[in-house]
């Protein structure tokens, strides 16, 4: 045995563990186990689990299961991990068998070293406190882990949420900087009729604007626990004063107004609430890439596109093609979009694995879901600071498109109906003559009537043009 | 031309049409255009469709836009096909191009035809009922479509919505009568403690429950329709007036209480709407085949499997092995899950196609999204009738199980430590002894103490077992 | 009982069936229990199903299992069937539980009540041609199901293959077709350098040809099948003879040089080999969405896009804007796609689901592998026929893009380098000067170096421009 | 400016770059355009880059482009990275914009820079080697980066593949262990007939090993590189020569047998053989899952569970349950099977997304397709080594199950007909008697006919029992 390190054991056998370590054997056999991604836990991943182990204490302690020394050295090593410290004994992989019990352990590990050497104790007395008995005492990994998830989920989705609703702001203020532009509306990509290039951004805005709101009600309903719940849910080693003490602990800890769950059987085998946070990420970068694919189109050129918007230049766009300046942030937006989108097939695959009691799918699946949560929230940032805000419009070339448009005649439809329209239109694509050119060869209009009908502007408004006398 | 035709023509030149089709030439162009899937349209979406036409041809007339007789016909035939009747005349497949102007169209043509009829003229005149001038007036396929598609998706999730209700009840029945059922509970597939089979079967209800408000919860959006929107959504050729009328009398027709969009352009181009339907059949799936996995591990056997409970036998299982009865209403749950699955992704990539003022993929969206609706309606029903409400306990099976199992020392662990129970165990297996046994054998509980921590019954509900005096 | 039915049974109990159906007792329970789809099966898997039952019953006949009159009458029902007849007593929904045994026994049950007619027996008289004993005979649904689908995917795709290489033609021919016309080449939508249109339509070809050979290749592996296999894969009540004449019978009788699988225990529980197909048509479809972009982003103005290309029209695009015509064959194939993808999700789901000697969720399985061969046969016909064929370039637009386009530059690095060059770039785009009267500006090159270097068409093969003498 | 740093600019501006940096100016950019995942590049795509340079060099060196001076430090440079070295210089993240623009440029930097420090010049003096005329000479990112993906992904697949053939050799020595172990086979879960524990890891081996050569023969067409294409596939700026010595030296630098693909316009815009990459990826996760869940099921219990099996402990399995150990290791296969399920959608998103001349969505595409190889990697080898070589059967409870088991009636089928036969395990269900009891009671067969039938051992091959005189 090496000098620096301690012996530990279970019920499979005893492991050599660094005494710098306060991680325990458990720990060791996961990362042994587990080598899988090369990606310890998500930050507030851990912090939440030390906030369900403070809780936890508190409410042992409460209904006299826990001694007040043990509970006062478990409430400050867990309160050390909520600040930050000792992140770098939380050594389990992101995928790892065993529905999260390694993540759980390893928490019960941590705190409960670092609770004996608070106590001036050696790491590994666990006969003092016992990483199972006392800081593990009354939950199981199957109410602690899903707890912490809940958590984790609302702190980094937070995050988001400010993040999506500062894009919003900077599409909504461009629909107002863009409110007097006129384009040309376009549907099948072919020439429709005229829009301001305010609405299309005032939609934009309105549709990230319900995007918020979706994702926000998603969380809502994690704000149930299963906390309590125990092995299968119905609270075996758990007690009811015990339970609401570590809810109402637990709320005041992590700022959450939490509630214990109605069914606690149903809470710990159904994870539904999951891939309901999942869906409306998903359904979010379902609206992005659409976004940025409209904006990528009207970025397009600078000669042989559309060219109606440029896009701050980021970052040269080549590494042949001189002064090339490339869409790269909404590029990115739609990466984003393709990761968000397997992510959520992963978050549904395991959430349909579960079986019986417990899904023990569940590491797989907050993995992926607080994945898609931070790329989310950094994508967004990026977006905004460095492309939304300096979009800019090309005036002259979307006025052009609006000028030499044929959709225009659209508003004539109620005058002149939908059958000489076509006809005009066909004739305009043959003869290379305007519209508008052509109904006054034809007479059918006045130049005056034209003035007033064939006023794109106005077009961008509901109504029906109405028609002067000739 | 044959005797029994009429020539149509639209700007692209002439066909040749039964005269017994309602349908016109636009109709048959799709029809040749779209072979793809051989499946016509939902017969809802169809109705639907006839639903926006009388509530425009009346919003139409209340404006002064659109004479009384023509009024008149026009939603005549449009209540014919809202009954029911026509269907055969919408030729169209359910994948086609174009946003959905091959379905507006065969619905405009079907109309506008009926309605000449019912005026005592010839199909195909016109110049009396055009389906673009008069049927389709003041609309766009960009409104006409998306409001139908709505009403449509809200029509087949109501029927949905019911049987749900009665899949839930189902459970919650089964919940009751199985609630003295001890059984053991497991987690990773292994022995974890006792359960009361009406827990399960409770949790199950629950879950439904949730999937229920879920869905019910995604419809309240698809009341705001984008009628009006015309085109683009700026609403060109449509008046406000027109507007307010419009949404009145289609939430008169169809009975929901629909708003017209805030915004239009917005809810012209995004489609998340339906992503979010889709995502909320999907979750529920995820639920389903938890469960139906659940049912059929439960019920396997019966001499080599669980056999804790016997489903109803609906069918021979084999055409080789007799007298073997498979599960095979679950088997079609899981089916349906999957279908739901891949219809749900078909769904997000449709939704995610969308470009500038329109999505033109809403065809294969609610091709999709309507099958999901529709096999889960259908196979719900049949789940519960056939299987779900058949469901018999084998309550020794169970009673063995629990007898047997190892895992009921988990409520010794506050008695008695983690470490020391685990040992126990260990022995246990390696012995063959009981848990029990070991205990007394060792001296650790005196036979009384056992008899009350160790209640089966007892562990299915929260709380720590207490330990009497030795 | 009514007149015209007859009453069956099996050991569930009684049924009442009429006398004009060739579908028993197991059939009708299974179109109760299953009403799902409303779609029932593939008529190329009922006529696979079919062929299986004859070589099934030539080869117990030549192991001595089955009477000579039996056969014979088995195997003139079972060429009914292949030859198209019948197939509306095929009656179960495409999603069924029961890893196929409904299909098994609807086959069995059809072909045993046609040939006790065709002896001329009464429908239903099991005694002397039993469903289970004689055309069952040997068989299980465990390989006479999955043996059938082999067939039936080969069959349909070969259909598939055909019209993918008419579509590969289509697309040759425009290349050379295309080969003089000059475009833009654009990479992140930007404009890049110079690329001739054929050399886009033959990089089309390549893709389609490249994706025709990856899904012949994944067919080979279908030609092994595991009929034979009966319930587990073992091959109980099967004999060594018996296999080898069923393999060769349905090789001739199906045309494909079919072998038996080397381990029918593997061939009997793994589905790969059908995710295998599916994941092909997949990618075909991952390169066919992005044609069918490229192609509507090329076709889209007419004065507001690029339209670099016309497609022929084949409908009138909108309901409320006259002349307008939309690229719906293309869009048609991306729905198509999302299709495919769809599908491609269900068929993976269904594969994983496999436990233990069987897969039970074939029926869902096929019935998504079938649709999406069968859809992108009809689709890639109508797009090749209806669009494809009828691309015509717009040459002028073409050229006055290059001609305008600062990329060219790109063929100057060579000389002037990366730095310089972009700073050309840079200097264009402010003050609208073309790049070529900046260099003569500059006199960084002159005139007739110019003319050399930046002839676009040199630009389009490969090669580094050479400088001539000033 | 401090100290140790450097000015370096591009025609967007300049940049402040730390002295001990080797990237410069673009990667500084890149890094702060995309902070998304916080996962730099996979450590061989890296390595890939490095070696696409080095033969560049070399090519550019034979084709008289290059100076001797500059080969050789962009040479030696070059070197360093693809042993490993200087590896914390790429900065960019896994997810950005710009088709991998940023990964190349970071290539270009490190490289030029090294070089630059290699001749003794200062960092940052890219007149003298600039990171695009002469580490990227006759180069884009659209050639150089797609060609580094191929072989990034033959590497990391070559690792992975080692690993595949160490899990069916397992599995192979598992099958010969357990070749004597009769256990029931099960279809739907319900009890069929027996078959040999051997003989279902013998099905394993040959799954896995088909997995095997399916993901072999995928690499196969990453042996076409489009190195030499440059911007659009055209060649622009590189000569037939240059590509036949670039080939041919990454080649030799790889250990790859690369050839140049025979249409480079195709190969440059099309992502099709990536996304075969991940399909057959994909397909073996659908094997793997299953086979994971069999092995769970099989060992599930030890008291309440099937227990057929037994898997090594290699964690305790519960922080509340004592003894329990959980089956960990196929549970990450599980998780592993459908993080690849996710993966290989985002790799099929984001194929589906490319443009014109170029995918632009590679950076995601790579990430998630060399996440996929890695975990799978990295999982099969902790499965393996274990899990599966420690399994061990559980004889007694096996041929238990396959006793009193009703299925083994099927051998009797062809001796007394599928009717009788049902009826009899009717009757056994019923009775709780033993099919053999019934048959004697019913005097159907004799003793002895039985014990010659009725052998479970001679069910699990090939064959028809005989049936001795009575």
């Amino acid at each position: 045995m090496a000098q620096n390190t301690r012996i530990e054991s279970d019920f499979l056998g005893e492991k050599e563990i660094s005494n710098d370590a306060y991680y325990g054997c458990q720990s060791l056999r996961a990362k042994e186990n587990f080598p899988i991604t090369g990606h310890t836990l998500n930050i507030d991943l851990i912090r939440a689990l030390a906030m369900v182990k403070k809780a936890a204490a508190i409410a042992n302690y409460k209904t006299g299961q826990l001694e007040e020394d043990k509970k006062n050295a478990i409430v400050e090593a867990s309160e050390e991990i909520i600040n930050g410290e000792h992140i770098d004994h939380f050594i389990v992989d992101s995928i790892q068998g065993g529905a999260g019990t390694s993540m759980n352990m390893n928490a019960n590990e941590v705190i409960a070293n670092r609770a004996l050497e608070i106590l001036g104790r050696e790491k590994g007395d666990y006969d003092y406190i016992s990483p199972n008995n006392h800081v593990n005492m009354a939950q199981s990994t199957n109410d602690a882990v899903p707890t912490a998830i809940h958590l984790a989920i609302m702190m980094r989705a937070e995050r988001l949420l400010d993040v999506i609703e500062h894009m919003e702001e900077a599409f909504k203020e461009k629909s107002i900087e863009f409110d007097g532009y006129i384009k040309m509306g376009r549907t099948h990509l072919q020439d429709a009729i005229p829009i301001r290039l305010g609405q299309e951004f005032g939609a934009y805005a309105r549709a990230i604007g319900r995007d918020k709101k979706r994702i926000r009600h998603t969380l809502e309903d994690l704000k149930e626990v299963n906390i309590g719940a125990t092995a299968v849910g119905t609270g075996l080693n758990a007690s009811v004063e015990y339970i609401e003490h570590v809810v109402k602990e637990l709320s005041e800890i992590s700022g959450y107004d939490l509630v214990s769950a109605d069914n606690l059987v149903d809470a710990t085998q159904f994870t539904d609430s999951y891939v309901q946070v999942s869906a409306s990420l998903k359904i979010m970068m379902t609206n992005m890439s659409k976004i940025a694919n409209d904006i990528r189109m009207m970025a397009s050129g600078p000669k042989a596109g559309l060219y109606e918007i440029k896009l701050p230049g980021r970052q040269p766009g080549s590494s042949i093609m001189p002064g090339k300046v490339n869409p790269v942030m909404p590029e990115m937006i739609n990466q984003v979009s393709f990761q968000v989108y397997g992510n959520d097939l992963t978050v549904s695959l395991a959430s349909e694995a579960g079986q019986f009691e417990l899904n023990v799918m569940g590491p797989v699946l907050v993995y992926n879901l607080l994945q898609s949560i931070d790329i989310m929230h950094n994508g967004f940032k990026a977006f905004t600071d460095y492309c939304v805000v300096g979009i800019t419009p090309n005036k002259e070339i979307m006025e052009n498109y609006v000028n030499e448009s044929l959709g225009v005649i659209t508003a004539l439809v109620p005058h002149i109906g939908y059958k000489q329209s076509s006809e005009l239109v066909k004739e305009a694509l043959l003869t290379g003559k305007g519209v508008r050119e052509l109904i006054l060869e034809h007479s059918i209009l006045t130049k005056n009537q034209l003035d007033h009908v064939l006023n794109p502007y106005e077009m961008t408004n509901i109504g029906i043009s109405e028609l002067p006398e000739a």
